[in-house]
Formats: structure tokens, sequence, C-alpha cells
């Protein structure tokens, strides 16, 4: 058992910085920052915004222990300040999208607000969860979405990015993956474990099909046969057949046969087609090997019979993005909006109090976002790029909802499958051309005009310092 | 505090394989596997193997609580299995490169020797561990070959994946960096934390001026300022000056200033010459923004004065590779040589129990390594792709050499910053052209004559399966 602290999982800055505004008596100064990402991922058109659920937990277990302290301590921390932080907890609220939202850049998906030091304290922890999360889930619904009804387990843990691991499979299964060959994962989060076999197994045998027929007694009612450790169609399938005849006369049912190496697309067309000349169309196809979401389509383009992916390395490592590059921005300090400028004119922050609000047009799909400030009424226009959207006739609906109040989960932490049923049905609103695995259309975010307005006047005083 | 299990971080495919070799009463049959990558990660030339004593520790610490057996129960898997489960402790031999080794593609540079179900259960938590630890610490070296003798910092926990932030963190030191901001992983690793300050902190306060001050006020021995907020050279150099003659008066001396956006060659160079201009030459310049090997390289190149790198993302999900394709063969059952075929013909495997022999020049450089049969006794020919090379007048070392006897760790558990040392040391043997960061030349790893006929053996042996 490893024991992980929450409260030093954080980088050295943010202590730093708390020492200073303790020091410098602004422990109860308020403050209130922004999650948000800038450039969405893997070149496709929306985000699955994940790992809230998570994240409020650990806010909540924040707490330094008596050997963290004597380690601050020993680094440099004045003892003063160490005082302050044994009796630390954090007490502000919380504004968030639903996990499992479906989110655009420069979106304040997520809005923290309590005193300077508690919510400079969470910056690290919040950019590690929620960054990593998003990407996962977002790796997996892009692939979801791509292989429609056919069944997605993740096989990721050997290439996953250590104990990352854990929170890759989660996040798998949020995003629409069915299942996971992720056994702590599975137990920790109550996600379905599934496996087959390695060519090991059969390796460790002298004939594949007496291994096959070891297994087959072993697992009566669980059986998928890895096919190809010697010769997929002239050994492994022919095996596999005899022992699925053999299970048949137990009153048994082999499950499947698993392809992983090959030319998959053909290999499975060959593979359906002699199961069920021999009365085998139940025995399902497992592909895996390299899988991604372009390696799917391919696959399902070409209508090969494959009943289940196993997806390992793209999935789990959020290739080729491996980041999702949300930021934590301070967008307001004792009630007054501040906002960051930058070199680069599109970095510029949204200040203030701010609502996500969505407008839904009669089909029930998104027509566009407007981050509006917070306490704004009936906004009929919304500044996009050079372009202004009437938004008049749509229905709305404001993303940004309490989740944590005084420190306190206001909300039912939802389990990964309960969240993996909410992407689905929120997937199901995102027009077609933003679901798209490439060149997907820009889904249009606005601003209200009076926080475009504030924006500016901001920007302006900023610039003369 | 999280509490991970070392037991269940698995594929749940070990467990089922275990359970068909507990039915099939194999639990004494005795195996050997071997861990070897393909690939250079990077489109480099070498390998940083990193993550094993981590991985001994772990596999010292695998043993499956009443919770756990419970809900393998509830899975599926047999009461009888779950008893032998209940007292399973790894009991096995375990022959490795020493940590911080170089390594090369094809070689077995780890081998597990025990019962097929110990051997077979450890595999997911080895490749999770050292293909993740490995892939981190050669990106390290990539920078620290790159660096010189310039300061290297991790900055990369807010987007690393989740909580393999913290191994990587102390992978990045293993492969040559000198500190991390990762407060988690100094603690628990013993390693240099480092920090400075965010963007926020200084927006939080009406001027950029007051925020260094107070700044200094609360670290005055440690307090190095972000000078970007507003603008480098008109605003936050002048305010950084000011502060550090301040400090002087009180005996006290800046420690640096930080970059973080723009073009860091022009900007260091700038700042620079205005702070020995101002006698500061002792103020240090630290560098951050989307840094990699090749912008640190280009950064030196153009003698940008850089005294500090500040790297993240690219450290720590280690791209553009985001994993390491190392893999778990079986090498041998009951003592009986074994091999893995594949259609892909240079994906076959070394059968049998091996070593790896490394050749040293006169230089004290690796020449060329072997992977040989153990019992082999003077190699002084190997098998390198079509070539035959002569290795007589060269030194030799045996590289692989016993770790864990009978389930105990045999040697010493070394520090992350002692495998550091190692590193480079190690790095110091390996000619340049295998240093380069593109094109890399290929070290030369062969066979010798005996592995290469049994491995041809065994080809035709299975190739009749």
């Amino acid at each position: 058992m490893m024991k992980i602290s929450n409260a030093l999982l954080t980088d050295l800055y943010q202590l730093t910085m708390m020492q200073a505004y303790f020091d410098d008596d602004r422990a109860d100064d308020s403050a209130a920052f922004d999650y948000f990402f800038r450039k969405l991922p893997f070149g496709g058109g929306f985000v699955v915004f994940a790992g809230l659920g998570e994240l409020l937990e650990n806010i909540t277990k924040l707490k330094f222990t008596d050997d963290e302290i004597n380690y601050l301590q020993k680094i440099g921390f004045s003892d003063k300040f160490l005082t302050y932080l044994k009796n630390f907890s954090f007490k502000g609220n919380i504004y968030s999208m639903q996990e499992g939202g479906i989110a655009f850049p420069n979106e304040p998906i997520l809005s923290i607000r309590g005193n300077l030091i508690e919510c400079q304290f969470v910056e690290t922890l919040l950019l590690n969860t929620l960054n990593f999360n998003s990407l996962i889930a977002t790796k997996a619904a892009r692939m979801r979405i791509t292989a429609g009804d056919k069944i997605l387990s993740d096989f990721g843990l050997r290439r996953s990015h250590g104990l990352g691991g854990i929170q890759a499979s989660r996040a798998s299964i949020i995003g629409g993956f069915n299942s996971t060959s992720n056994v702590l994962a599975a137990y920790e989060f109550d996600l379905k474990a599934v496996g087959t076999m390695a060519h090991s197994y059969i390796q460790s045998y002298d004939s594949e099909l007496t291994a096959f027929r070891k297994f087959a007694e072993s697992h009566p009612t669980n059986c998928t046969l890895l096919i190809d450790t010697y010769n997929t169609l002239k050994s492994g399938l022919p095996n596999a057949i005899t022992v699925a005849k053999e299970m048949e006369k137990k009153g048994l049912k082999l499950n499947g046969v698993r392809l992983d190496s090959g030319d998959l697309i053909k290999l499975s067309k060959m593979v359906r087609e002699t199961l069920d000349e021999a009365d085998l169309n139940y025995v399902k196809i497992v592909a895996s090997n390299q899988l991604d979401e372009f390696a799917i389509r391919d696959i399902i383009r070409k209508n090969a019979p494959v009943d289940i992916f196993g997806v390992g390395t793209n999935l789990v490592t959020g290739q080729p993005d491996a980041a999702l590059d949300g930021v934590y921005k301070l967008s307001a300090v004792n009630n007054k909006p501040s906002l960051k400028l930058s070199e680069t004119k599109d970095k510029i922050t949204l200040p203030g109090f701010k609502q996500i609000v969505r407008f839904i047009d009669d089909d029930g799909k998104y027509f566009a976002d407007a981050v509006v400030l917070k306490d704004e009424t009936s906004i009929d226009e919304i500044i996009y790029a050079q372009e202004i959207i009437k938004t008049n006739p749509y229905k709305h609906i404001n993303l940004l909802q309490p989740v944590m109040q005084g420190g306190k989960i206001v909300i039912t932490i939802e389990t990964a499958e309960g969240l993996r049923e909410k992407v689905l049905q929120n997937l199901k609103q995102l027009r077609n051309d933003c679901k798209k695995l490439e060149n997907a259309e820009t889904y249009k975010v606005g601003i209200s005009k009076k926080l475009s307005a504030l924006q500016n006047e901001l920007k302006n005083k900023y610039a003369g310092m």
C-alpha cells in the first residue's frame, strides 16, 4: 500500500506565495481564480470535462501531517506560517460545469472563490487532476464516437504514466469506455474488469490446444482465447473452434477470440467467416494492437466484424498531445476584477465573476456558448471574433453551478459509469461537425458586451503599468 | 492521504492466467521472463534505465488484503485459487542491469526467474514502473546532455499524468535534473525543491514593485522574481533591480529573475546586460515556457545567458513519444528455452537464460554490447545484423547482476540523487554520436553465435506448429 499526501502534491511556489501573503497580512483577502484551457486536444472539436469529483474530494482532504510540517520547516518556511498551515483547511466556494460536460477553449469551466491563500494553494492539485482526467476522457470519447455501439476496453496500464494509470482507466470509462483491464481501478471505482490471456500463457504449454483447453477449464463462463501466438488462421483459430465445440458439449459457450497482430481487418473477416461456418456466430472477436480512434474508424469503415476493441497506449497517454493545456488564472482580488495581459494577444484572460451561458437550438443541439458577467440577465447578442451572434430565439442554460460551499461538497459525486451515461447524453447534443476526428467545426464561444467592456477597461489600465 | 494497493495494480488477465496455471497444478513450474524495449524513444540513441528500485520495493510489498480477496471472489475467481493468493508473496530471483545504466533496443535489461505464477503476476507492475521511469529519465538525460552545466528544474506537475507526476519528478532527477517544483516528490525522495512565484501573485497587488518587495521580505534568502507579468524590460526588470538594491542594503542578495514568455534568447541577453550594468551579475536568469531539449539547445547555441531552465510538459509527459514500448516476454519454462515468433520478423524474442556483455574500448567508451547465453565464456565474435564484430581486444563487463533472490532485495536501493551521479558517469562512457538528439548513431547490440543457434533451432521447431 502506498500512501499519497494531497497536501504536498503541489508546486513549491504555491507555498512560498502563500507564506508571502500570510506575512503581508493578506490571509483574509479574497480572490477568484478560473480554470480554462486554450487549445483543443487531438485536433478535435471539444473536451469532455472530467476529474471534478476527484478534485473536490481531494480538496476536502487537504491537511498537513506533523511530518509534512516538519519537512516544510526544514526547507525554510517560517514557524508562524507553519502554525497557520497546520490548521489549514479549504473553506472556499467552487462553481463548476458539471463533470462530463462538453467544454470549449477559453471558457472558465470552473471558478474558485475564497481567501487568497487557499485559492492559490489548490492550483497545482486542480490542474494536475482536471488536465489529465479531461485529456483522457476526451480521447476516450473520440473513440466512443467512432466505435458506435461496439465494446471498448482499456488495456493501457502497462504503458500508462505510473500511478497515473489508475486515473487514466477511470477517465476512459467516463469518456465512454465499457471496461478496463486495470484491476485496481475496477476495484476502487466499481468499473467492469476484463481480461483475456497473454502469449506467454500459450507459450508456456507445449501445445496451443492444451493451453486453450486448460484455460477453458479454469474459466468456463468467461473464456476468450488469444489466437495469434503461432499462426492465427492455421493454428489459433482451428484450436479455438475445437475448444468451443468441446465447451458446447458441456453446455458452455466460448466468449471470444482475440487478434493482437497482423492485418486486423482482413483477419477479423476471415475469422468471422470461419466461426460462422462452424456455427459459432456467438463467439465475439476482440481486436487489440496499437489501436486509436483512426485505426478503429478504419476497421469500422471497412466493415470488419470486430466486436470489442482493446485500446492501450494511445488511450492512456492521450497521444499525440499527452497534455491538456489547462491553466488557472486570477480573475478577481478583494472583489475587484483582475486580468492577465500577455504579449500574445489571444492569451488575455477574462476578468471578474463570470457565468457560461449555453444556448440550445430547437433540435436540442448546442448552438453557441457565451461567457458573461455573473449578474447579467437577458443576453441577446454575444461577441464572437469579429462577428455578433444573435442568441435571441434560443433557450439557454447556465453551466456554472455551485459544487462546493465553505469547503463542503454540495453536489452528489457521481460514479464513473454514471458520468459515462451523462457524457453520452451530452455528446448527442453536440453537432456532428464538432465531433469530427479531424477538421472539426469550431464551436462558437463568445463573450457578452459587458464582459468585453470590462476586459477593455482593464486592458487599458494595465497597459499603462 | 490516498492509499494505493500494489497487488491490484495489475491487468486482470494476469490473475486469470494465474488461476489457470493454479488449476492445472502448475504452481511449481518454473519460468523466466525478460524485460526489453524495441524502439528508442525521441529519435535518440539510448535509454536511461530507471525504476528498478521502486519496482523491487513494490514487489516485496505484493500482498492481498482481505477486502481485495473478497473483491476478486465477487468478480469470479475460485475460492481455492484465492486461498493460494491470500498467502502469496513473490519468492523469485531477479537479474538486472543497474538502475541508471544505459540500455539499447532488444537487450534483456531485466530478467525474472521464479514459478510461473509469480513471474506472470509481476508483469503489469514491472512494465508500468520501468517503462515510465525509463522514458522520463531518458528525456531528462537528453536535456542534461544539451544543457551542460546549467541548472535544470522540473516544473511539470500541473501537466503530468495525475499521480504519475510523483514518479515523473523523481525520474527527472535520475536522468540529470537538479531540482523539482513538486513538493511531494521532494519530500518522499529527498530531492531539492524549488519554486519562484506565479503571475497571479503579482496581479494580486496593485503594483508589481510592492509585490516584489513583499515577496523579498517573506523570502529574504531565497527570492526569485517573475518579471514578465506586465512588461519584462520596462517594468519587471527595473522593479526587480530596485528590490535587489534594497536587499543589498540589508546585506541580502536577490537570487534570480524569471522569464516565462516572449523570445527567451533576446530577452535573456537584454536582461543580463541590464543586470550587469546595475552590478547585479550574481542575479541568475531563470527561463521557462514550453521548453524541451531542442529549445534548450537553441538557447545555448545562441549563447543566451540563461542559468536555470524550468521544464514542464515536455519533460513529464515524455513528449513526443509519451511511452516507452517495453515488453515482458517468456524466455524459458521449466528450464527449457522458449521463444515468441511473430509475423514481423524483427519482433522475434531471445530464448533462454541470458547475459548482456558490454565491451569497453581503450578510452573507456562503450564499444558494443552482446546478448549471450548465461554460461558462455570468451565471446570473441558477435553477430550484428549481417556483420560479424570482433570483440577480441576489448575489456568487457556483465551487465545483468542479481538484484533480488528468493523475493529479497540483494542490492542497495540508491537515492534518486545517487542515481543521477551514476547516470552522468555512465553517459560519459557513451560515444557522443550516440548522444545526439537527432540522427544518433546506432549503438551496436549483437548476439552470440550460440544464442543465434538456439534461436534458429526454436524458430524451426515453432514454425512447424
